[in-house]
């Protein structure tokens, strides 16, 4: 537990059911007149309908609206930078991310690239952006990495074979809008998967170093809401009700692991992201039971706390009974999810695992976090067990 | 509860013990270099050495410090534009608040006064403010307002013997600094009457009309914090633990207010402070009970859910008994808490009541959020409950 902690989100937060329709009552957040936007997505977002919505209420109001669909999952700083070089001509009063946390992070991005007279790379690492940029309102699709409350964004360095962070109170957007109509559609394997992501960042912000009782709230009553919907929502996407939970939790996913940060799950998922393009969600799933286990004599008490928000039945037992069954029940969750559990299957043979650890042991960022220290041959036996 | 709701905060919070020394670090987060700040407190609150402390800090990083000491408990228009009048001739780039609610609103209004060309009256309302202020830092030393977190500032009306709220998301803060070391020495009649305002901020925003799942956490959380120190703070006002935890859980109670409002108790409360200069949380702890009671009926329910949080052995126990129990314990509190219960000790006549009445159904903003309506002569029986 952290003796001095801090806290800092979004401008203004949305929510509920058609909020999507609502969001003009809302621009005033922006706090000067809103003349023309930047819509950011992708063709698989646009063809649901969401662009043309948002599109549309923005022109009934006199705004002037471009689209840009050229966002790539997971982004490089290669097609950053080329989104950019696209839209930068124009001025923009607000820019609009409607998709999942790839489409948020470009977002967020490319706000600061418009003001700062920068390349990506040069913002990589910890409070490099140097000006405020143009004013983001973004609107996830995606009940998983609660980019949109997060001051990160993430980008893909392709000859690094990794994945690193921008973190800048400048990437937190003006406005965000929880729809959760928005994530109805969302596919099974991508519920699954950004579910797992979200229930990630809650329980490693949870145990972090970094741990507060800010954090703390955001993350248990994520942890609470995902426990009671995550399967639910896999099951019976249609329900509005298990869609709105995971969206609610998702975001208190991203404050809890704003003010804690994200640890030994992350850093060891990130080159498995930016060598073999394994989602990051289902890096995570796949790692989370196994770094939880490792980590289980440095955090017993930590883990046992999350049993009951989890819904487990554990009176009586003991704090390290109760915290194996968390790691079970979250072990049961990515079979119950259908959640990928072999790294071959993405391509991964056993000569790759010792140049992955030295990769993972570079992202001391979060490492710093983690309650125990990891060994790079630690990380070798962890990223093994996923060798079939 | 709302089918859309929304919620907006202070740019950033940093919190913990002794995280005041801290301050300077976090100076970036206003955006531009801050050459000159000028503090408004209290002389009782400059005693303690507060004021020093932060002017110290600011000074070795070359700020220029002014100090304005002349704010009064529960300001009127009238003391905050003398204020105005002494302050408003240099030109500052940050105002720090440092003390109880009184402060902190007057902070907030003199930031927009300082940007936007109008006088205190032209505010009043709800987003009646034009123009952003100058960034301000809120130190709160009491445990009760939330008004560090709240777009809400309240001024008392003399001629109309009312308090009015300024509500705008410009009044929101840059900063907020949570330290329990501040507030370690606050007088035992303060702290009850300060920490049962909170307490009703939290009860209010849980049974109001427009409670929502992010001000229902904030609402959950800072009653369980605060029904688990509030007497310990009272009784060993020294314990950093039980302080910590009771301005955590005022902080939540502003959040929560943010999204969902206040209600009848608060509505009823501003006549007792507007006429009869009743300290806010002393005129809020003697009608929580009684209109709980009167609400009792139209949110059963909802009372019956804080009844865990609150630390009540009530499994077995019917919806009804739970929240018999809920309103049980806060009448045991505020004897606990030797709160008055005696309008008459403050001059209330029986012969007042009926314009006390007229006056608090004046207050629609908050009425609104009532679960249930509550008529001029349903609030004169209120009344009387405290005339002996
Ligand atoms: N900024 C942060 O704080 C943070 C935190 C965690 C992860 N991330 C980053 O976010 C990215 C992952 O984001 P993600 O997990 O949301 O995946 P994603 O944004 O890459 O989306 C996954 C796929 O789902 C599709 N999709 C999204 N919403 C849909 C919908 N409603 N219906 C149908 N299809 C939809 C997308 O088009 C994409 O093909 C990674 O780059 C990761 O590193 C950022
Ligand atoms: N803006 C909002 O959202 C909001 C919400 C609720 C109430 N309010 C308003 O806030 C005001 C009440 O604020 P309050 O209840 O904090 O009381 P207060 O600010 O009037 O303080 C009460 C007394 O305690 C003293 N004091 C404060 N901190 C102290 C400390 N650490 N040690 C010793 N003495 C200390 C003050 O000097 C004052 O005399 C009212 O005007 C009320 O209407 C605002
Ligand atoms: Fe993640
Ligand atoms: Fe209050």
């Amino acid at each position: 537990m952290q003796n001095v902690y801090s806290f800092q989100t979004a401008g203004q937060i949305i929510a509920g059911k058609d909020s999507i329709q609502k969001l003009t009552d809302h621009l005033y957040v922006i706090g000067q007149e809103v003349k023309s936007a930047l819509i950011i997505s992708q063709p698989s977002i646009s063809e649901l309908g969401f662009v043309e919505t948002i599109k549309n209420q923005l022109e009934q109001k006199e705004i002037h609206v471009t689209v840009n669909l050229d966002i790539l999952p997971e982004p490089t700083v290669e097609n950053i930078e080329e989104v950019f070089q696209k839209t930068s001509e124009t001025q923009y009063d607000v820019l609009i991310g409607i998709g999942g946390g790839s489409v948020l992070d470009t977002t967020k991005i490319l706000s600061v690239l418009m003001t700062n007279d920068k390349e990506v790379r040069d913002l990589l690492g910890t409070n490099m952006v140097e000006k405020a940029g143009v004013p983001t309102i973004l609107i996830p699709t995606t009940s998983g990495t609660g980019a949109e409350v997060t001051p990160n964004a993430i980008v893909t360095i392709p000859e690094e074979e990794l994945k690193v962070g921008i973190v800048s109170r400048y990437l937190l957007p003006a406005i965000v809008l929880l729809d959760p109509l928005l994530t109805v559609g969302l596919p099974k394997p991508i519920t699954a998967a950004t579910g797992m992501d979200a229930f990630t960042h809650s329980l490693e912000s949870f145990i972090s170093n970094k741990a507060n009782p800010l954090s703390d709230m955001f993350a248990l009553e994520s942890i609470r809401l995902i426990s009671s919907s995550i399967v639910e929502a896999y099951e019976n996407g249609s329900s509005v009700e298990a869609r709105e939970k995971m969206l609610i939790g998702s975001m208190y996913g991203g404050m809890a692991l704003t003010s804690a940060g994200t640890a030994a799950v992350h850093a060891l998922a990130y080159p498995l992201g930016g060598k073999f393009k394994i989602p990051h969600g289902v890096a995570n799933s796949m790692l989370l039971p196994h770094v939880m286990e490792f980590n289980l004599d440095a955090c017993t008490e930590r883990l046992a706390l999350v049993a009951e928000p989890m819904g487990l039945e554990v009176r009586e037992l003991s704090d390290e009974e109760k915290a194996k069954k968390v790691i079970d029940k979250i072990s049961e969750w990515t079979k119950t999810l259908e959640i990928p559990q072999n790294l071959e299957a993405y391509g991964v043979k056993d000569q790759d695992i010792a140049e992955l650890a030295v990769s993972a042991s570079q992202v001391t960022r979060l490492l710093n976090n983690n309650p125990k220290e990891v060994s790079i041959s630690e990380m070798e036996t962890i990223y093994r067990k996923l060798l079939s």
